[in-house]
């Protein structure tokens, strides 16, 4: 295993995806159909009931064991001035996700969701003992100057995000979530989806934590530079993270292959998950059949990176947190679509006819005039 | 208390409403400044934590008791083919209901709420013991051709929604969902709706539980002639209630009084929760302080109702059951933010400088331009 050089282990990766099964599938919609309710009258907790049953290939599923993934990295462009925090603070907000003190961390709690810190590049020696130290270098270079990482490093962060996932469902992870605390990092998910979809930096950047119409102007001028002097292939979407990406985004786009190979639903949280999500989908089309889109992000570039996933967010709360902080509350949306398959009855066991919702039981006591 | 007639305890009802507390609210709006994260990043979760501070009064709260009222009651205009399902179809779900059968008990077993199953009603007798007996008649009659119910019905159905609140609460509920079950109540709802917001049958009125495009026209003359036959005062909403309501929708806008007397959130489930708590609101504008919207519903009437209430529903299933079943998945989210507000650390707490946001510490050893 370990003589197989990085790109042999990607192409291995991607190849062990397979599509959602789509006979699981059907006896999903079989299932539902039958359950004591009019026809899709449960929504989406109905689609993401059948959409499980092809992930997993089994028509009931359980979403309790829950572990939410973050990937922590410094991003080079904040030297730019591009975002409102310093950087100093990635490392702060990285220690004190493990401390339990974020706004993620106590989502997750409240969700008994199993919180999992990964160093992927945060620009300082992390001393923390819970945060997981998979560092691939001190911070990304700032994409205005270059490319922000070695073609190398970006594959190293990819593996590094599968591998992550993949330990997270061996130790028992019946879904994931997907994350990042990385100052900055709303330039770099901008610019990847700015050249993944083909818009431009304008239609897909919005202000990110909070900045001021001047630094805003600044983070446009700084994503066209950067694509311009690093022109990445958008045909090779390992090049466009390496030019324009940041660890965090390539090791959590990681994370969704992963995922994804171990047939494991894997919930996209906001504007930095989605860019990563659709550089995965990119990498492995298979791959989206195991994504769930959790809330519409408030950043614009959101609605172009999901749209393009075929995904449909379960809320929108107008929260712009990061951290992975949208997942534990998709966990508890996607866990009541579980109920429905697994502990809704039937119109057998319910003592309902099958066909009381087009046709009026014979010798019904009540009189009711038949429908056509 | 037994000798007060029956326009007596409804104005002592409407009278026992306070608005929220603007002192708390403002409390609370402090402590959110405050908390490690960027002002406003966790959008309707902030929002909400401050507005439960207004409920109860204080800024810390718990939502972890939680019952879900679900009225049941038939409704004599099934009669004029509106609905796709037979009348007993009330009796048969809201027994199933009882039993833990129905998609909202399976999602109220699931979020962990009690289950209130009480007949104002049923067209039949009820000889489930579960279910809690507060039967106003066997069921309404039918609105096309006369008013639904008498004014002392439609007080009687209003005064026992706020009494099962009430009792709700003195049992522990620290939140409540409003929900129903009754064949033929998108109709009156529709009605309801109308008339209250001045609005016409076409743009209230959506296909219920699935009907034919023949029945949906069928649907909206009979809602066309019930308003004209009755001619219900909008400015009189028990009056509107009387003549082209039901006894679940009339119980249900009494079990909003009844949640904001106790200062407890109620929660609206969707298109006949909300033709219920839109009464309740005008019989007492202060009510709506105590109301959280749940989710989105498919009917089209909706909008019209939850945007006069000035509530933003918490998320977009396209559900459309009934039965109270956005209410469970709704607590889940209001408990989030009671989370947000309880257990995440303040800036001081994190070892985050308050200033970090708009300003660069000061020997920060990381470089980054200051912003304006």
């Amino acid at each position: 295993m370990s003589e197989k050089t990085r790109s042999e282990r990607i192409e291995e990766l991607i190849f062990g995806i397979r599509r959602a099964d789509p006979e699981a599938m059907r006896l999903a919609e079989e299932r539902q159909a039958k359950l004591a309710k009019p026809p899709g009258a449960l929504g989406e907790l109905e689609r993401i009931s059948v959409r499980l049953a092809g992930m997993t290939g089994k028509v009931k599923n359980s979403v309790e064991k829950r572990t939410l993934l973050v990937f922590a990295a410094d991003n080079g462009v904040v030297s730019e001035g591009v975002s409102s925090a310093p950087q100093s603070v990635t490392l702060s907000q990285t220690v004190n996700l493990t401390r339990g003190l974020t706004g993620a961390a106590t989502l997750a709690r409240h969700f008994n969701t199993e919180l999992r810190v990964i160093d992927v590049g945060v620009n300082a020696e992390v001393r923390a003992e819970a945060v997981i130290p998979r560092k691939i270098a001190c911070g990304t270079a700032n994409i205005r100057k270059g490319p922000a990482m070695s073609r190398e490093q970006a594959e190293e962060a990819l593996l590094v995000g599968a591998e992550e996932a993949e330990k997270a469902v061996l130790s028992g992870a019946e879904i994931l979530g997907v994350g990042e605390m990385g100052i900055g990092n709303t330039t770099t998910s901008s610019a990847v989806i700015a050249v993944l979809t083909g818009k431009t930096p304008e239609e897909v950047t919005g202000k990110g934590g909070g900045i001021t119409d001047e630094a805003y102007l600044t983070k446009l001028q700084v994503i066209r530079d950067a694509i311009r002097l690093n022109a990445p292939d958008r045909k090779d979407p390992l090049d466009v993270l390496r030019k324009v990406g940041g660890f965090d985004i390539a090791a959590m786009a990681g994370a969704f292959l992963g995922a994804a190979k171990m047939r494991v639903p894997a919930v996209v949280d906001g504007f930095i998950s989605v860019a990563a999500a659709l550089a995965a989908y990119r990498l492995c089309p298979a791959a989206k059949d195991y994504m769930i889109a959790s809330h519409a992000s408030y950043e614009i570039g959101y609605r172009a990176a999901v749209s393009e996933l075929g995904l449909r967010p379960l809320f929108d709360l107008s929260m712009r947190l990061g951290e992975g902080s949208g997942c534990p509350l998709a966990f508890s949306m996607v866990s009541a679509a579980t109920a429905v398959m697994n502990e809704m009855a039937t119109f057998d066991e319910a003592g309902i006819d099958d066909g009381y919702l087009s046709e009026i039981r014979e010798g019904d006591k009540f009189t009711v005039e038949k429908q056509k």
